[in-house]
């Protein structure tokens, strides 16, 4: 097994500076040149220079009415008591001898040389003439150029209609052909190769066909860089797998390189791969930077491989089916390669870090500038001195201002991406950011998106994610939830950190769940409680309940592997609870401090026999094919002000819980009661 | 020659009502049927079901590190001074029966199932151990699941991954792959049929290959339209141009029916052609709505046309190849049909009032809502109570408050659309809105654009197009200019409506330009004049100058026809300076009151015959192809606050004027001294 460790990092700022050095050198920093396409293709293209009107729009003057032109000197006097009578002729180039000529014409036609005006055919009458010609009366006199459109009125020939570097839209078109383009120069689009590395990858088409086994690992990174390429402008090529083989993957290289602008190389998930990576760099170019100091996004990989003699070999490995020979027209040598980290969200990282401003440059754009707002850090932030660091966060507009929420910080999780509204940038030679700063949100949707955002967060509940796809479908609202347990749920309330907390905290005392507890840490509110649901907690055993795990007792054997749910959930509430009445110390439940976040996760610790049992909810049970041991039917509540309650953001949600799909869709998993759902409680009211 | 007159206008908001009762009633008021397409098909598009994980990610307790795994309590004492030897094994599934048993383990690969941390590869050592087998030590006790990624930490099988009705991202590619899915259910995408129709129409390409003749018409809003139904997630097909002939435009209409969900029937430019529009829809089915209250675009045609037998006929003529009879799922027997009339500024915005909104409801979406922004309105608008109209504005942000002109107004000018910042509403009922009043204006760029626009108001001069196309160049600056003339320009400028404003104003006592008009306009302002180019003023005449003009004297005679040029611009103040000096009144130059904003327009008129003569540049001159009667050399400034001259935002085009490659683009032109180019001077300063 090659083992290497490298801890050669560089700052950011110093990797840019030398990949953008040896572009310079190589004549890669600069737009690539240009094509000339068809109009019709060109919406969202960017023009490669300024386009100039080639004819004027409208070409010649032109009725703007349907009607009748005239010179507007003869229509002088008119009135509606004294009309005057105009005489219909067919002259066009040569001026009519009739002391008042008139001649049809309708919208968008060219008016005859000799006319001036249009009268609209509303305000005329068809008459005959007292020579018995036919003749028009008109009731009104005209200025001259009414209801004329002069040539050029739109654009004159010669005028400018696009700047260069003009990110094409549909009304462009729309000037474009009519100043007399059929095609447009724009830049071409950059050729990207995307070759994912990696014995242990899997396509997810293998995987839907055979399903998939331990260590392997579904290659994704290539769709997310592909999609990323495609959405900057560039054209992505995806190559298949390559395994994990200096020589293999140096061939796809070399191949890569005779048809591409840029080889995105894309590690495996280990260390090792990254080697190959630097070593196949090192062995067709220049190696430039080995590691970057970003978090996530540590191993990436910067270099320029020489194209070589290598465009003269046959090409007969390489996934485009008809390689261009011509494509290259600039005198590159070389060509730009970034190894890419395996981590799905170091990569999806480096693609918005390395390759979209490269890409950009090579459209005559600057690079992506993301919406940027203001907001309180509800959470400490640590962040290593030497790194930039690329946090992932949730944003919540409440109470009129921006809170925002890190999510998992873990690099091999996509799904933090995917729920992530924005990214919070903590600097090298910053050690973090405290809770209750404020920080600078780079945003991945539209602010105005967060307006119609619920953000919900306390305890964890499987009808949290029915409730976000009722309203996905239903509304225009969205849901976000942060699982962090009933009594966080009740402190970000108080903190106004969210508008909402799922809670199920018994009170022993009275064995009425949440009331209080919101009493305790909201004494000041003025707080609405609305039930969710009613359900079942028991046990999570494994199929057939091989270690016949009975009642609360259970905890207390010592031949049996808990997994335990994090402090503040209202779960683990209730297991001390039951433990204290038992006499049971925390210190003899095996697997007591092992700690999960929601109770799929407690159910995914099972199954993977890592536990024997854990405390939760029937339907996690179910949707991981376990045995639920029933114990104790319990309450969950989602808490907020009475602000939030008669608020038109929440209505949507309330609405939810009087809709009858709804009720059918929660009834279906098992363990739930909708009898209670909707029920409310008003706790502190004045 | 027909002519039909229909002033059955109804308003927007009853014309909507009526579409979507009809859509209701035909199945047509809910999302489009569901397609399984490939995951890496599928950036863009719309899940039309919530997307559950089919396979947790990790689907294996997985190492997190290049290391070694081994059982966390093994570990208990290590420390740097008392490392602790573990045995290398190559067990599996079966428990190791050496006491501190450990095994190679690299970032991704699943753990023993009798493991539970990883220790890092750089935090051990190889040693030989005591029984000549090899070990490793290591020097840190862990703890349980330290460098371990838990089955499910991405996602736990059974999760949400996506809710319905999200249009899906890069990442999202990487979250549906990595859970299992290697296909995605998404709304199939709209195929619309854009049939243009009018005898006038030629095609640009057309007209590229053989030019144009006077009431031929570039048929471009099929390009547009086109462009505008891919954006919104259509799939668009251009028919070719049918003529205005009742049984062509009905075969047309009835083929598209065969294979599209929507029509849009794009009328030529008479009101004649509407007709044929009105009348084919009638024919095949239901006419809902002829004639819009709405400005620009008032004969919008709404309606619903049979689908019928037509769809077993042999479809010979399509522009589809190979028509698919399998398209339509749903039961409709109707099709909806919007006659989109034939103005292109008219054509473009009923695109967005009645198709956006349509194909977003197709496809689970709201309709678009663009960004808005409250400005204050820089010059009366006035509007007719009857109508909503859509008025056309330019934005600037100028001492930190947007301000917003209106754009011309005519629904042929295309350029309004490709220029305008965004769209003023004027509701029904108003008489339209005050100078100074503030406005909503609903943004068709992003609002931090505007922040890097420098809005010219004043007088127009080629060089502004140079100006532009160089920044488009060279920065992210843009330059919107407004066409006012140079008094207008020092007037903006005063009420703070603009960055700068081009002027070429000469004081007839001391011939020195604008200084004496700065003064007398701006009193109280601290302003710097940066000289932008010296340039010649003189006759626009056509080549050869058949008709002899020389000299002012020649504005005088009674045989020839001027074009002036508007009030207020320093072309016309010049004019009028002359003409003083020589006695020659207003009212005795024929022409003195036809007035065109530019001098581009000016030699239009003149190339058009309409005008003999016009005072203008002579770079006008050189681009329409005129001859120029050189009179006077004068000087045009860009004249700005001091505030604004020492700005960032105005840098990159005080920059440009002292750029080599700048002076010789504008040197190219005819006429222009660049000598005096970035010459300053300061009017009241302190």
């Amino acid at each position: 097994m090659k083992r290497n460790v490298y801890l050669e990092d560089i700052p950011l700022d110093e990797a840019q500076a030398a990949f953008q050095a040896a572009l310079q050198a190589a004549g890669w920093w600069q737009p690539l040149e240009a094509e000339e396409i068809p109009v019709a293709q060109a919406n969202g293209r960017i023009t490669a220079r300024a386009v100039w009107a080639k004819i004027s729009s409208p070409h010649y003057h032109a009725s703007a009415m349907d009607g009748y032109a005239l010179r507007a000197q003869d229509s002088e006097g008119a009135t509606e008591t004294q009309p005057l009578q105009f005489t219909l002729v067919e002259n066009w180039d040569t001026p009519p001898t009739e002391p008042r000529p008139i001649r049809p014409v309708n919208t968008g036609h060219p008016l005859p040389p000799w006319a001036n005006a249009v009268v609209m055919i509303e305000h005329t009458q068809q008459v005959e003439l007292a020579d018995g010609r036919s003749g028009i009366e008109i009731r009104a006199s005209l200025p001259p150029w009414q209801y004329v459109r002069p040539m050029g009125e739109d654009m004159v020939a010669t005028e400018l209609v696009l700047p260069a570097n003009h990110k094409l839209r549909p009304v462009d078109l729309g000037a474009l052909a009519g100043s007399g383009h059929a095609t447009v120069a724009v830049y071409r689009q950059p050729r990207v190769a995307i070759i994912p590395t990696g014995s242990e990858l899997v396509s997810a088409e293998k995987v839907a066909d055979n399903g998939i086994q331990p260590g392997q690992i579904i290659e994704y990174n290539s769709l997310v860089l592909a999609a990323q390429v495609a959405e900057w402008g560039g054209q992505p090529t995806r190559w298949p797998i390559v395994p994990d083989n200096f020589e293999a993957i140096q061939t796809a290289v070399r191949h890569a390189a005779q048809n591409n602008d840029l080889i995105l190389l894309n590690a495996g998930s280990s260390a090792g791969s990254e080697d190959y990576t630097a070593h196949v760099v090192q062995s067709l170019g220049q190696l430039l930077v080995h590691g970057v100091a970003v978090r996530p996004g540590h191993p990436v990989i910067l270099g320029m491989v020489e194209i070589g003699d290598w465009r003269l070999e046959t090409d007969a490995q390489s996934p485009i089916p008809n390689p261009s020979t011509t494509l290259r027209t600039s005198l590159q040598s070389l060509i730009p390669i970034v190894g890419v980290p395996g981590y799905p969200v170091s990569a999806a990282l480096t693609g918005e870090i390395f390759v979209e401003p490269l890409l950009a440059r090579w459209q005559g754009q600057r690079p992506f500038q993301p919406q940027t707002i203001q907001a309180m850090l509800t959470r400490k932030v640590n962040s290593h001195t030497g790194d930039d660091d690329f946090v992932r966060v949730a944003v919540g507009e409440v109470n009129g201002r921006f809170v925002t929420t890190p999510i998992s910080r873990g690099a091999g999780v996509i799904t933090s991406l995917v729920r992530a509204d924005g990214i919070v940038r903590i600097p090298r030679f910053s050690e973090g950011a405290d809770a209750g700063s404020e920080v600078t949100v780079h945003l991945y949707r539209d602010a105005r998106d967060l307006a119609q955002t619920i953000l919900a967060i306390g305890s964890h509940d499987l009808t949290l994610d029915l409730i976000a796809q009722f309203l996905a479908e239903r509304s225009g609202t969205r849901l976000a939830s942060a699982n962090v347990g009933s009594l966080g749920g009740l402190v970000a309330l108080r903190r106004g950190e969210c508008h909402l907390a799922g809670s199920h905290l018994l009170d022993p005392e009275t064995g009425i769940y949440n009331q209080s507890y919101v009493r305790r840490y909201l004494p000041n509110e003025d707080v609405v409680q609305v039930t969710l649901v009613g359900r079942e907690q028991g046990w999570l055993v494994p199929s057939g309940n091989p270690k016949n795990i009975q009642g609360w007792a259970a905890a207390g054997r010592d031949d049996v592997q808990l997994v335990n749910r994090q402090r503040g959930a209202g779960t683990r509430v209730l297991l001390d609870y039951e433990l204290g009445k038992l006499g049971i110390q925390p210190e003899q439940v095996r697997g007591y401090n092992r700690e999960e976040y929601t109770h799929l996760a407690v159910a995914a610790a099972v199954v993977s026999g890592t536990a024997d049992f854990g405390l939760g909810i029937q339907a996690a049970a179910r949707a991981l094919k376990l045995d639920f041991v029933p114990l104790v039917h319990e309450q969950y509540d989602l808490v907020m002000t009475r602000q939030m309650y008669e608020s038109d953001r929440i209505r949507p949600l309330l609405d939810l819980l009087h809709d009858e799909a709804f009720k059918t869709a929660v009834s279906a998993m098992p363990g739930y009661d909708v009898s209670v759902m909707g029920n409310v409680v008003e706790i502190n009211g004045r």
